[in-house]
């Protein structure tokens, strides 16, 4: 059974529409995943993402494994049941928390001992185990457990860290076969493409993972710190060497405008906090670009956020409102400005989805690109 | 021509059922008001408090006046706009945040100097100069300027106050007639009856304030610290003396058993703090009683905060979840714990008009706080 069909391909470019569907769960590719590391995307409600139209989210294996932790996740039935949340979930497999968030202790073939950034004990992830924490979790697709290097790594180390995560994807796979979801649910897993900034090392990845054969793959080890360009050199290049007919994730991207580009070198799936932590400092973003609403510039401005925007906050209130809640640091501010920008995604993939079934991706691009100012 | 009319008085108690109109907009009586002191109900956007059945909210001069002031404001055509309520508002005059919130500098016959909570600077507040800031924010009700004194205070000094918010209570009233609503709605105007603990002191404050006839009469300088069998008395007491056609309004009531009691009385009309922030403490009310949800006894907990609530949180979420936001310090926690006990009071004062109507009042209260143990 195939849970990813491409519907088509954009004439011009390597666009894709694509139609993934999970458990009874048909969602639309290209798409973005809003980040709900704990449980919840940040200050919304599920009532609230469906409203702005989000049908995927991502969360975090590192942070749910601490808390609220995995008897209580279990009690619950699930993180869906938890957060009451029925359309998609794809968990990330906590690599990029465990090398960036805790504070690491050792890594070997094994796996990796850490100390929570929360209770400060130690803990180890093995490929093996992280495959059963995201079993427990019940997400619609679990990742397996990779390192995650920084930016920038030598060639001799991120060889050796694309072999070790190869060798880690095996194990993960083999267990994740062994081990049932214990809420009777599909479970697709993903596998994740490394190899550093370096073409053949990425090459290599891909072609290894590749021949493991997973249900879809990201391009990870990206948006850790290099410059847009080598990003975009990197999911250029991986997404053309991996299946056509697996759905393809670039982690951690980003930027709508590296999303719009990385849609053209036929990526179909995207997630990252930049929307949400944005808003939560009172940036919100629209069709010309980044404004920081919260600035005192905007204390009389009755004009919405962004009058090309139909949601419930520019339909509703103006910047000098917005500026107001943030500037008396009034909780409704990160909510007001999160539910914009989340729906401000949404409706850009909306626009992208519609570009490539009209075969126009690349004119569509150019002419958001062109308006866009805040991101370049 | 009359704002509020009285349907029915309840058989057995002083309980009235009553409707008051203005701009257009109709409530039913006893109302609690939920508080909105910056221009926000904390956390709520206006269409979760429309969901919850709330039609009047108070937002506070003292606050609005400082932030976000008044051109923005004005800028904005009101508080209705600015917010984007189009149901009522009632501005308390900031007399209580002058004497609690700010560093008092001096108090004369002619107002109140003090220095912001805020900025640190200098103003001053004549009841005057109230009146056209409650004109320039437009609600539908203002409050006149008061004395809001401290509990205990002495017979003299209580006194003293009293007579001062008397003629305040004068200069207000007659510089409100001559300064028009700038955006042309009908604004009414309120008393407040104060004298502290001292019934001839009460008594004297009612029947000067209601010869000068305001359109609505508060009973303030309660719940500022003094027992609750005081504040009872003190409602009960100053109620009787009210005119049965007008308005009755107990400031900063509040324990939702104060509120069931006072409406016995004949109170109509009641506003406070304490669903809001008790929610954001991680603290929910339930038809039991409160429920510090934030605790680590209700991890495991998949029943919801109360199942004889139909509010979208506790149709849809458990208490684990609760926990679970509040330990991780989720905004969410207090965004679905705020929306569930705004809505359990505006569901109380539901059942409160319901058992009005049927002459059943006295069984309604002794039914309801014998099932709840948390305010007691």
């Amino acid at each position: 059974m195939n849970n990813f069909n491409v519907i088509k391909t954009d004439k011009n470019t390597r666009a894709r529409l694509g139609e993934m569907k999970i458990n009874g769960v048909k969602i639309k590719t290209p798409a973005f995943m809003p980040v709900g590391t704990q449980g919840t995307v940040k200050t919304q409600s599920p009532k609230n993402l469906l409203e702005a139209g989000v049908d995927i989210i991502v969360s975090n294996t590192y942070h749910l494994f601490l808390k609220p932790g995995m008897d209580i996740l279990n009690n619950a039935g699930g993180l869906h049941k938890f957060m009451n949340w029925d359309k998609l979930i794809l968990t990330d497999s906590g690599g990029f928390q465990v090398f960036s968030l805790a504070d690491l202790r050792s890594i070997d073939e094994e796996g990796v001992v850490f100390r929570s950034h929360t209770d400060g004990g130690y803990y180890k992830f093995t490929p093996e185990r992280v495959m059963e924490i995201e079993r427990t979790i019940g997400s619609d697709i679990a990742m397996i457990f990779d390192e995650c290097i920084p930016y920038p790594s030598s060639y001799g180390y991120t060889k050796n860290s694309t072999e070790r995560t190869l060798k880690w994807a095996k194990r993960a796979q083999k267990h994740f076969c062994n081990i049932e979801n214990p809420y009777n649910k599909e479970q697709l897993l993903f596998g994740i493409i490394q190899g550093g900034v370096f073409e053949d090392l990425r090459k290599y990845s891909t072609m290894e993972t590749v021949n493991l054969g997973f249900d879809g793959y990201a391009i990870g080890g990206v948006a850790v710190g290099e410059p847009k360009s080598i990003i975009r050199d990197i999911a250029s290049y991986t997404s053309n060497l991996l299946p056509d007919d697996k759905i393809r994730y670039l982690m951690g991207v980003g930027h709508i405008d590296d999303v719009i580009y990385s849609v053209g070198v036929g990526v179909d799936l995207f997630d990252c906090v930049l929307p949400t932590r944005l808003a939560r400092n009172g940036t919100v973003i629209t069709h010309s670009g980044k404004l920081v609403v919260k600035n005192g510039r905007y204390k009389d401005d009755l004009k919405p956020i962004d009058d090309k925007c139909d949601c419930y906050v520019c339909q509703n209130f103006s910047r000098s409102y917005l500026r107001h809640l943030f500037n008396v640091e009034e909780i409704l501010a990160a909510n007001l400005a999160t539910y914009h920008n989340i729906y401000f995604y949404m409706s850009v993939m909306k626009e992208v989805r519609k570009a490539i079934e009209e075969d126009r991706y690349s004119i569509f691009a150019r002419e958001f690109l062109d308006k866009f100012k805040g991101d370049k």
